[in-house]
Formats: structure tokens, sequence, C-alpha cells
């Protein structure tokens, strides 16, 4: 099975602090690197994590407050300086596409790469990129500014097949690839034969599920419904809900709610506002738990596996 | 006499490695609080710093070279998150408004605080920022884009009073501040009394200047000559002087040779190359001191008293 895990490069809200960084992580998809946000500071959090920038091939940024991308410019200088030939894939709202442009007009760069840049502006769910492993869709959210989270999934997976039953039925070898996609046999005779003789159900399509920053958002549940893994910030606790209504974020109460309503398999959280400390890490926990029991923090360098 | 000292919060070259951060220093002088470039990560060196933001007032960008700035915006954000209130200066090139503005923009961001923007374009240096205690000054310096360099020195220092003179003169109060600065004093019998019978020298003006980045250039001498403290880029060794020359940055025996006939009391050197190491460090000094004795790596988070 491919390797599909995440790395959270920073989990910490708007303002950085000696102990959290802001909004970055890093998706790793068998030799596949996508970084999603990139706030002040990754660049350093994936020196931390040994990552070399240059396998970073797609960058997808949610919104653009500041904690969620002002170090994306610095980590495009390095790639440039580091030598960077490769196409670099961008996915943000369009005012990103002239925020980078001016500061490298500034400079005096040209970059040695192509710069790849994908306008997200829908309202509604979109197909962002697919390749024969994986599809990236978006997660309209609701925030204070155009804001989408992404779903990162397997392609489906092919049917395991029952190799003494191909055999038993000559299947020829140009129709096995359809058979483990679900295709039934017509034997020379006219007979057909259920696909389910050939083959075992394939192992479910893994997937994971981005989302901040967000209100409560019931919406959004059809999208990641049986996601494998679910991110959702937290930014406050019940007790502070007002606030979270004010600026349109969740509390962990309210993300536990969207985790067991979505049926996932696993719930990371993170984006606590800076009010909290450590010690209230487990009342966080705990908030979720009333509503979803397999949750954990989002700690900063800390590896998840997708599955 | 006056705090007035220098704290490196940065002191490396374009790429941020785990060791090194980009270029920022802040200088403290009394109570008030400059800072000078703001690489990437300067907010959480200043917290390391334990240098609460909203004291600073005044901030000087030498280019826009990201390694010199990429860390503002977050900082000015953070400051509004923050709730500051005080107005902002802030020297720099022109193109740094509108990379600004537009990223206020796109956040949706109304900033409390007035941010006053002052255009450096002049190519002679300019007298930029005054109070009753300080100048700042530019100091046109010679890289691959617009760079000035900036020298902080105190106004001329008053003339130190000898009380018993006054008296014995009868002196009037409302002449002693002019006496304080040199004049002569004119008794009621029309006889003039030399300056010298009531003063002794004043302690000198001390002053600090910041050369990053640039090239060698000799024209800085006449604006640093005589500079309590300087602080001149050294990012490469002499043995890769070919690559100084090709990128507009100076080597460690350049940055000597500036320090000796500028007269400087002290040298401190930084924005060494990656492509150095920590072994290299002796190497740098050794170099400068053929030419210049009194010289100290920049350290980061190290505190250098100016005088």
């Amino acid at each position: 099975m491919n390797t599909f895990e995440v790395t959270i490069l920073g989990s910490g809200s708007a303002l950085p602090t000696l102990k959290k960084r802001p909004t970055s992580q890093l998706v790793q998809y068998s030799n596949k690197y996508l970084l999603i946000d990139c706030g002040e500071g990754t660049q350093v959090q994936l020196r931390k994590a040994k990552v070399s920038y240059i396998k970073i091939s797609h960058i997808f940024i949610s919104h653009l407050h500041g904690d969620h991308y002002f170090g994306l410019v610095g980590l495009i200088s390095s790639m440039h300086l580091l030598g960077r030939v490769a196409d670099l894939y961008l996915y943000a709202p369009a005012e990103l596409k002239e925020i980078i442009n001016l500061q490298l007009r500034a400079s005096n760069t040209q970059l040695r790469f192509n710069l790849v840049f994908t306008e997200l502006a829908s309202k509604e769910t979109e197909l962002i990129y697919e390749n024969k492993d994986l599809e990236v869709h978006t997660i309209p959210l609701k925030h204070k500014i155009l804001t989408n989270g992404f779903l990162i999934k397997e392609t489906p997976r092919p049917r395991k097949i029952k190799a003494e039953k191909l055999k038993f039925y000559e299947v020829p070898h140009y129709k096995i690839d359809g058979i483990k996609f679900g295709e039934d046999f017509v034997t020379s005779e006219g007979e057909t034969v259920p696909n389910e003789k050939f083959t075992f159900p394939p192992e479910k399509a893994r997937s994971y599920a981005f989302c901040s920053d967000t209100a409560y958002r019931e919406k959004i549940i059809p999208i990641i419904k049986g996601a494998t893994m679910l991110y959702h910030e937290t930014t406050f606790l019940e007790r502070d809900s007002a606030l979270a209504k004010k600026t349109f974020h969740s509390t962990a109460k309210q993300a536990g709610s969207i985790a067991k309503q979505s049926e996932v398999g696993k719930l990371l959280i993170g984006h606590f506002s800076a009010r909290y400390t450590e010690n209230d890490n487990t009342q966080f926990i705990a908030e979720v738990k009333q509503e979803f029991q397999n949750v954990e923090i989002a700690e900063e360098l800390q590896t998840f596996e997708v599955g």
C-alpha cells in the first residue's frame, strides 16, 4: 500500500508564538509531496522535518489571511535560489498571483521554473487536481473571506483478481483491466460471468480532509463523508463560542460534531487561539470527545498516517 | 548616558537554515525602538529577545530582496491583532507600500493604526528622521537593486557646564542653552567671554552604521567616518571574491578595509553565505583582522552596546 501521511508543520493561529507556528501541513503520498497552506516560518519547519523543498510539486492555499500564506513567497524564492526548474502548481484565491508577482518584480527575480496558478473562486466543491493515484477537491468553508478546505483522496482502488478463476474461464489479457474495475465477463459462448466470480472487493480508497479556517458548517458533511482522517480547526473552546461565531471559527465541540456526522475515521484538531495555554489541551480533547472519540491534537512536526 | 544598543535578530543570508535567520536588527536608544530590516521569522526572534512588538515605532528596510523584508507584513498584521493604535513609521523603497497594501486588502484588513510611509529613492545620503536625541541618515549602497544602509547617530551632544563660572559671570538662565551648544557670552559691560570659560567638551556623539547588502564601496566612507560601531555584511570569504563581485556582496577582507578606512570603533560582521559552516567563523574573523582588529560576529540574539 502506498505511503499516505500528513506532517504538521504549523498548527497555531494568527499570532505566532515561541511554541506554535502558523498553519502549514505537508501531505506525502507515495513519492508525491503536496503542501497545504504556508504560514510564516514554513521553510524552517520543513527543514526541521527534513523535507527537501524541491520535492514539493503542488501547493494549496486555503485563504489569504496571513497566517495561512505569509511564508509562501519566501519558500518560492528559496526554491528559485536552490535551482528548481520543475513546474510548481499553486491553487489559491486570485489575489495571491499578484501578491507573488509584485514581490518577484520588486526583487528583480525571474523564476527559473513555471509557477502554474489555478485560481480558486467557486463556492461549490470542485475537482482541482487528479493523477493516477489521487484526486484533490475543494471544500468550500465559511469564514470571513473566501476560504477552501481540501479533500485529498485516492482514486477508486482496483478490485483484487482471483488468478485461478481468470485461468479457468480463459479470460484474455486485454480484459483484465476492465474486470479490476468491476466489469463482468462474457465468454466466447455468450455466457455472462459476474465480476464477483473473478475478484475480491478492493481496499477502501483512503482520504484526508483539511478544513481550516471555518465556522461550523454542516454543508461540508456530504463532501467529507467517510474520510479516513479529518483535520478540523478548533480555534476556541465552547465557553468562547460567542467569539467563535463572531470571528467565523469553530469550537472543539463543533469540530467533534462535524466529525461524528461525517463518520470520519479520525479527527485531528489545531489552530487553537493564542489565548489558551498547553494546560487547556486536555479540555479541547474532552470537548471533542463529547461528540467523537478518535481525536488527537495536531502537534507540530508530528506525522499522522492516513488510514 | 542613554542606553544605545543593537540586538541581532537575524544575521543569515538569503536561505534560512536551522541556525540562521534572515536579516533583522533591533536598535534601542533610551526608550525608543527602531527595527532595521525584517526577514521572515523576525516576530519569533523578537519574542525570543523578549521585546514587545508594540514598542517599535520606526522600521527601516534596506532593500527589497526577500531575506530583508518577508517578515514585515506578518509583523504589521500582528501589531494590528495586538491592538496597536500608535503610528508606525516605515522607510523603504517605493514598491513596498503596494506590496503591503495588496496583502492587507486581500485579507480585508483595515489597520487600526497609521502606517506612515517614507519612500527611499535617492542615490545620495539623506537625513530621513530626527528627534531630540537621534538622527537617521541613509547610506546609499551598491547592490543589485536600490539599497540603503542606515546611519543612526546621536544629535550633537551639549557641552558640559561649569556651574560656578555661570554664577561668577551672572549668566542669565535663558542664555544657558546657547552656551551648552558653544555660544560665547557677552556681559552687560560688553565683554565677550569665550565659551570654553563656561564649559567642558561634550561626550562624543555615538553612532551606529548598518551596511547590508553591498559590494565593496569606498563612497560610503565619508558618511560612516568615525562611527562608534559598524555592521558591514561579509557574505563571502576572499577565496570566493569572484562570487562576491558577481552578486554585489562583500568579502570579510573588504569589510575590514572599509572599517579601517572609516576609522570606526568596532565592526560587526554577518550575512555569511549558507555555503559556509560554523567552522569557517574563525576564518571570517581572521580575514577581517588583516585589516581591522576590533571585530565580532553579529551572533543572533546577542546585544551589542554602541560605545
